[in-house]
């Protein structure tokens, strides 16, 4: 993936239908398919149709395709690579770029944030971090999380749990 | 949590409704509620309405509660203490005891077999169990992942995704 490396990060986001159950039923049920799926580094699921990575590649996304991705939200102020642009262009993925210049593990800051509008106490929110971030953990990062202001978003109080 | 304390681990599994979604909402965006939600230890989204957790305390009983769990499975042979019993008889969550002697960090185990059903190729399956595992990761869980058999589980198919 060239300049993205294991340095880049994406967060991708996901609202599931009765439809899309159905199909990922039958895709992660494996049929017509043989090998085994290889998830994104440090893949999670964040929360009910919310997931986070690393940066995804060829080898993804087969994986990826099971998710049902509806939008992706890509943090890192490179230009998006051509193959996963195809990929998400093909299976009419949404792609949200907001180039964040100010972090170290970009995803990590903005579940910590996520997790603050969730009204997580911030050992957790800390402990959640560190577990991802690993070597590229920074008190800087969990200071932005810190100072993360939650009251001007109390108008979507009932859009957070998503 | 006497003889639990960070050994006891605890796989919480939920099936969520229409009412379910409606209910959390309103828990998640804190009515009635000023204190921070507290997860217990080690707590994570693996798939949709499951989760996984160190072994919680009364501590995590608010935020325990946000999740609407019917289910709880778990896996250390000591007895289930009164006062989580209390919690979950007061919650109407069905309590499944399984206390498994044979390995160091029980969920990962649980976990990592779970993720074979899913078709996850090994590497992935061993990445989150080590990231949750951490100082109890141990190369006799690992193995007993790797041995696990799929193969009597494929009339479950359409079931595992959850």
């Amino acid at each position: 993936m060239g300049n993205h490396g294991s340095a880049a990060v994406e967060l991708e986001l996901k609202l599931r239908s009765e439809e899309d159950e159905s199909r990922s039923s039958r895709v992660i049920a494996g049929e017509g398919r043989l090998g085994p799926f290889v998830p994104p580094f440090n893949f999670a699921t964040v929360d009910r149709g919310v997931f986070r990575s690393g940066f995804p590649d060829a080898a993804n996304f087969s994986f990826l395709d099971t998710l049902q991705l509806r939008s992706v939200v890509y943090l890192c102020p490179e230009p998006y690579p051509e193959a996963n642009k195809a990929f998400l262009e093909s299976n009419r993925i949404r792609l949200f770029h907001f180039g964040m210049e100010c972090s170290k593990h970009r995803t990590g800051c903005v579940v910590g944030c996520l997790r603050k509008l969730q009204r997580w106490c911030l050992s957790s929110v800390f402990d959640e971090y560190q577990q991802f971030a690993a070597a590229k953990a920074r008190v800087s990062d969990q200071r932005l999380i810190e100072l993360f202001d939650t009251s001007s978003f109390k108008h979507l109080s009932h859009c957070i749990c998503i």
